[in-house]
């Protein structure tokens, strides 16, 4: 049950050993990014509403989280703004105002957080960060090939165990219907069925496409075309005999011949059932499945028109979208990540020895270690090494009556329990040391 | 005139330079802050309106973003969630939610966006980042000294030529108003008017505290003894007789002396006449200057109540906050900031030769570099140089029917123009090497 103090439903406070881990994963991603000439951008958290409207269909437009009008207007209850649903719609808006200020061809990365009024559920937020990488004025299918490249990189970089690719493309599935007679008005929907072979059963699609209107035998044929152990080959065939099938086999083996010296063959196959169901792509399509996943973990593929359609300028483009959230709980077990706060843990046995405690951590921090001074008011030695140990802190540094008579510092190793008299001029120097030879 | 396509009024997009600045200026500051053993915390966007209101006066309130009921309750017209507004009321709801999970004292930073619908203007934002820095749950003044220390480390840091401290203490400001024989009940209006001899001439100031109510002789004495050129000193005098007075003046050299071996002594000074506004201060108070630049830059002090009252629980505090926007249009100016988009730029002179050309992009982000292959549908090494050059790349691979032949990729210094052929099993090592000799 949600108390007073918890963050909005659907959304979640990040606390340190989180906010660390997903900073790393999306400074992996952003670097592989910008390797390949990818540039960053960034956009306000909301739009005008106008900008909004009209371009996520019904159902994504009831999920739109609208911003009340300021001011006077405010008793309106009118709405002017709202935060973004997602990182697309900006990207057109910014193509659009600033034109031949920016490169040709424009590539942009952009990582941030999306809103959605969507309810909440398991891994389903009302906030959530997205990671988008997309090449705006290129419609060679060398663009499409650099972004296979680049999520494949980022994946492998962030230490994604296994994941693999599923490439299709558009005119493949445009051949497709064509190879296997289906009616035009249908093939929408036939392909929205087609989508599901992954989680229903042959039959069950084969009786959803009949009851779209498919003769069963069409719909039986089409389906273990589909689903047939050789079924690629199968599909090449049936393909070649059409003209777009032919153009869409064109464009796969393309792709595929642009990144095979980068994405070993057993992490990228020609899939023809993949459909990947948003409807404004145009060309190549592909998803990102992970081991031990169900569903994709990212995907992307050409969409010529949709810039346009969304308030930006004609051009073709094709991106990919990484789901940024799954991903990052993907690597989470990874312990490597898991940082202490502090290094060194320095104790103020006495008022009057504070200064000196203060400067000992002044000269842990320029070694190079993360070093704080306790800051309660416990002059016992025992609940100061509690709190260092609490802290993480690899050394404590002791400075009591007995090292201020002896010019020292004692230097408490926190694992070994082994204490270490140290002049004070070499605590600087001894700590660095001893982080050099790995024991932090 | 803003045109359609620009972000909402008070708002800005990032292009990628501008990005790059942010991210740099951001991190370094989070890094120091880490190594004084801080630690980050991300909330959302928006909390529950209930969490935000009567929290920031009246004049805060009306320019906080309400966001809409969703779904049915939408034609209400009421709003039950809000955009931050700052990240302090997040925290305190943090350490209210997560109590004994979080470290004692729970030191933490925090640098986000925070949202105000306040009139746009010049430096003045409706979506504006803030950086923050505070430590719950202790009442050392150790943990106002670290907090400076960390500022100072943080500033340098990001390589801001010239700033400085003023330290004071809101003890100090209560022994001033009783050494001058400032009744009570006109304590805090005083103090709000001597808070403007930084902007106002003596006269005025006097003025103003007259028409307070204060006796003129007395509001010239203040005034006179706050502005005289030997003013710490005889305000020293004068502080030393009050019992408030002097625990101020022992907590402002507390703090000097534990930060003395950090801070250098002619960038921090004891500034009796600086009030720091906010009236939720307790104890140390200080602002940061910059050379060049007017009002403060950052400022911080010690406010034990002040978490409880915004819903957190019952403890002390002292933290400081960095005018982030100002600190980044501050140091924009320096050139090691601004970046090419790529180094190595690689022609597709046939579209035959894509294949090769890709690899050669490859090798290059294998050898540590950035770098694109061309994009566009021109065939001409004129235009494929252009665009090398657009994208500020420090080498163009070239690689056409001559380098097919003779096995060898021609790499073109942009800079000097000279060209040189390079075995194609040697490239990525050549660039590697020019990249050493800092080419780059």
């Amino acid at each position: 049950m949600p108390s007073q103090f918890d963050p909005p439903s659907g959304t979640r406070d990040f606390l340190a050993a989180e906010v660390e881990l997903r900073e790393h994963v999306f400074g992996r991603i952003g670097s592989v990014y910008s390797r390949y000439g990818f540039e960053p951008l960034q956009t306000p958290a909301f739009e005008r509403l106008d900008v909004l409207l009209g371009k996520y269909g019904d159902e994504g437009e009831k999920l739109i989280f609208k911003i009340l009008r300021r001011g006077e207007h405010e008793a309106s209850g009118e709405a002017d703004l709202a935060l973004r649903y997602d990182l697309t719609v900006p990207l057109a808006r910014v193509a659009a105002a600033y034109g031949s200020q920016l490169p040709t061809p424009y590539k942009r990365y952009a990582i941030g957080q999306v809103w959605r009024a969507d309810r909440p559920g398991k891994d389903r937020y009302r906030e959530f960060a997205q990671c988008d990488l997309d090449t705006l004025g290129s419609p060679s299918l060398l663009a499409d090939a650099e972004t296979l490249c680049a999520q494949y990189d980022a994946l492998t970089e962030v230490g994604l165990p296994e994941f693999s690719f599923q490439l299709n493309s558009r005119r493949v599935l445009a051949g497709l219907l064509v190879a296997y007679g289906v009616p035009e008005d249908l093939g929408a929907g036939v392909l929205t069925s087609l989508d599901k072979l992954d989680k229903l059963a042959p039959a069950d699609v084969i009786a959803e496409l009949a009851g779209r209107g498919l003769a069963p035998e069409q719909a039986s044929e089409i389906v273990t075309a589909l689903t047939a152990p050789d079924s690629t080959d199968r599909l090449r065939t049936a393909l070649a005999k059409t003209d777009e099938g032919t153009a869409g086999l064109d464009e796969v083996d393309t792709v595929l011949s642009f990144v095979a010296a980068q994405i070993p063959g057993d992490r990228i196959a020609f899939t023809p059932r993949m459909v990947r169901g948003l409807s404004y792509y145009t060309g190549p399509v592909w998803e990102i499945l992970a081991a031990g996943v169900s569903g994709s973990i990212g995907g992307g593929g050409r969409y010529d028109g949709l810039i346009r359609q969304l308030g930006g300028p004609d051009v073709p483009a094709t991106g990919a979208a990484l789901g940024i959230e799954r991903i990052v709980s993907l690597v989470s077990g990874s312990d490597s990540l898991t940082r202490s706060r502090i290094d060194v843990a320095v104790t103020v046995m006495r008022e009057d020895l504070a200064v000196q405690s203060f400067e000992l951590a002044a000269r842990a921090r320029a070694a190079g270690l993360r070093a704080s001074v306790y800051l309660g008011s416990s002059g016992k030695l025992g609940r100061q090494l509690k709190w260092a140990s609490d802290s993480g802190a690899r050394w404590c540094a002791i400075y009591g009556d007995q090292e201020l008579e002896q010019g020292t510092v004692t230097v408490r190793d926190m694992v070994s329990g082994e204490q270490t008299p140290v002049p004070l001029a070499e605590f600087g120097s001894y700590l660095a040391d001893a982080a050099a030879r790995g024991e932090a």
